[in-house]
């Protein structure tokens, strides 16, 4: 038998099998496994010099092949291929041995999963791990959520495979108890759907109401990742749109179809959002932007709809528009990144978790696909003010708002007098506006509300709850 | 022991009061039964002389006294009281016998009971009511869901107290099986939401950006209530805005706190959509307003945040302005309607029911809260063109949005520089922007996707699924 295994991992799709190859290159001796034995051996024969693989060729091999606690990560996809692994495993594992998901879970099913397991004495830790099969190769940012002592088990290894921040820091720390990991991993995506909206209202700015081609925009946005827009998404956006199609010559975005496909994590977050009365238009305004682009029958059945005869600008006119684009795109981030933290701390509220506002920030400026100088501002705020209310009210960040806002008002009339969708930069401008405002019209809906259906209101001028005989006499009575 | 009653109601709190009233005072002998027997007595003692009622002090003596196949209308709040409810009689029921559920279930449970109930020979109507207190007494809208033979044996008695559309016809008709009651109850709130939503936006305009009183806007809104704008909502908000609050002389929808409270069908409604993959930006901006008026701490938070310095407009261009608002609440209102179809669509190919979208729009037509004149236009769509993909396509709509749209875009552009939040009407024009684009930004979405995550895309000239070697050559391979 060969030596005992630092770790193992079992499913070596992609992800799993990079992540593997990440831990052998760190200097863990890895246990690898997969439903079909072919992907081991072919993970060994293809990278076994990379450093100390174990091959198993069932779970009982795989779990038999592990140094005690056993630390066994599975890389599965969610939901009930999660279940069945675990349904397997467990059985052949001991107390104290534990079982990373580094899969992309539901962060219900891991508080579940978690639970269930700790009654068996076994260890859960949901992590959620981002940055594609480049980061899990070369260093994701990592989410571990479950107890403080199974983090304390599994530190040296997560920090050792990691992304290192800018600092130097390992982007991975221990997140809270239960499905916390997994939750903050749901809130990434979410802002990362956000944020790949905003990028591509931009773009369709610079195209259509600049006049920019694909190229010019490209030297655009690489000039804007030079500044405080610095980010990943950023740069691979440059990227893509430098990029000629080998086969027609045209602009590689000109090529792809513009229907944009989503694997669910964008939905959770707007759909848990609305359960902990979290408003996140941003992110749910990209998350229907993906899927009005998909509708292709309602696009086809609405093409004939009258739009604005606008030209495009052009010269000094596009060159001061492109700037108030950047604006738009940078206080639109702002406004979509305060709804993620919103969510953060509404979700450690409801769920018991103690999150670290500013470290989970801190994690994420290396190895995810929002990684951006950007975070690390953000991570500034809280540790300036652990208690802050709203990432807007930082000072740094207001004093942008306020410089940005008159370009940004003005990036949104533009685009909507020219007819270019700015579902993001709108609602993220609307949700500034609400915020601020001295008065919102709820009061309106309030005595709507209290009209129809007796549902009462409050004054502003005094406590109480109170119905108005709208039907009778317009008096007004205590309904409390 | 009295006659035998034609029909029961469970649950006497206002609405189940109301519409055991109404049931009454259309001639049926009603059997009334609360879980508090004050209730009951009260309700004969108070309303006795409307009609004929029979009293029950259990669940027993309440099924004793129905005619055989009983017909048993709960109304009690959703949940767990429908449950207990349902557990309590169900065992005194026998086959063939009805119970309706006029509760605000949600359609999946709705879809569990009827399921179990109907293994055990009970049939079960999932109906949703609409027309608050009033609505219940002198005819609300009923959405009855079921099996189209307990429709039949409930057709005269329901037909009987739901309120009279403008051609006398009743706003009631069977919707489909099971879940569909409750869930084209669910949509009417959803529209509901985006329609008190967008009136509130106008009110917002007309009185920060006009410069008019509440009272100037009454008359505006009256005004608009004598056009195409004519709806019950629209009536109710002139109402309130007319109404002085006794206690300091001020215009009453100004001492009413502006935090909007919600039940949590508006947030049900954009969950399913988010399930079913339809876009619901109109709907979800709503709930999205509502739940931001009441987050208190946000917005003091947010106080300072900078604004622009914008002068109220006076005189005709104040009055222009109204007018553009006007348009562009008309058209933010059809695209919430679209959405609203959309999703009955989207519900009725996914849970197998074979809704009529004309007929739904003829039953709103009165008796509900969103009950207008617009929605006989919407009928006459779908009688034109039972296949129409979007309202937004129907020819007559169509046209009155190409002539909307240019005052649509002025009015959020002014909104948009005098920082009023109009994040239902922007949202709304995004949507009917994104529906006619002819290119969207979706294709650098999906190459982004396919640079950090290989997802892979499709191309716009050729069938196929490829991914681009973004890490390597950048060539392109197929990937299916």
């Amino acid at each position: 038998m060969s030596t005992p295994a630092d770790v193992g991992v079992t499913g070596l799709a992609v992800m799993g099998r990079n992540l593997a190859r990440n831990l052998a290159r760190s200097g863990n001796t890895v246990a690898v496994h997969n439903r079909t034995p072919a992907k081991t051996r072919a993970l060994v024969a293809d990278f076994g010099d990379e450093g100390a693989f174990v091959p198993a060729e069932s779970p009982q091999e795989l779990v038999a092949s592990l140094k005690r606690p056993r630390r066994l990560i599975t890389m599965v996809k969610a939901g009930e291929a999660t279940d069945a692994v675990i349904a397997e495993v467990a059985p052949l594992l001991e107390e104290g041995d534990i079982i990373v998901d580094g899969g992309n879970a539901h962060f219900a099913d891991t508080r579940r999963r978690e639970r269930q397991l700790r009654e068996r004495g076994i260890r859960f830790v949901g992590a959620g791990i981002s940055g594609g099969e480049e980061g899990a190769l070369h260093g994701p940012s990592i989410m571990p959520g479950g107890s403080a002592e199974a983090y304390a088990a599994l530190a040296p290894t997560l920090e050792g495979i990691a992304a290192e921040a800018a600092d130097g820091s390992p982007c991975t720390a221990h997140v809270g108890t239960d499905g916390a990991g997994h939750f903050v991993k749901m809130v990434h995506n979410g802002i990362e759907y956000a944020d790949m909206q905003l990028i591509g209202e931009a773009f369709h700015l610079l195209r259509d109401v600049a006049g920019y081609t694909p190229a010019q925009i490209a030297d655009v946005f690489a000039a804007w990742n030079r500044g405080r827009l610095d980010s990943y998404l950023m740069e691979i956006s440059a990227e893509v749109l430098t990029h000629t199609d080998a086969e027609t010559g045209a602009p590689f975005v000109d090529v792809v179809a513009d229907r944009a496909e989503q694997k669910g994590t964008g939905r959770w977050t707007v759909q848990t959002a609305l359960e902990l009365g979290v408003p996140v238009p941003g992110i749910a305004e990209a998350v229907f932007a993906r899927s009005l682009s998909g509708h292709g029958e309602l696009r086809a059945a609405s093409a004939g709809l009258p739009g604005p005869h606008a030209e495009a600008l052009d010269g000094d006119a596009a060159k001061r528009f492109a700037d108030q684009v950047e604006q738009a795109l940078y206080a639109s981030k702002l406004a979509s990144y305060a709804q993620g933290w919103h969510m953060l701390t509404a979700g450690a509220r409801e769920y018991g978790w103690d999150l670290d506002l500013g470290a989970i920030a801190a994690i994420w400026r290396g190895g995810c696909i929002i990684r951006a100088a950007f975070l690390d501002r953000v991570r500034a705020a809280y540790a300036a003010d652990p208690g802050l209310t709203t990432l807007l009210a930082d000072a740094g960040f207001a004093q942008e708002l306020g410089r940005a806002q008159g370009d940004w008002r003005s990036a949104v009339a533009t685009a909507t007098h020219h007819g270019v969708p700015v579902p993001g930069f709108a609602a993220a401008l609307s949700y500034y506006d609400t915020l601020r405002a001295g008065r919102l019209p709820a009061a309106l809906t309030q005595a709507q509300r209290d009209f129809f259906g007796a549902h009462t209101y409050r004054r502003s001028d005094r406590e109480g709850v109170f119905h108005t005989r709208w039907g009778a006499d317009r008096g007004e009575e205590r309904a409390d």
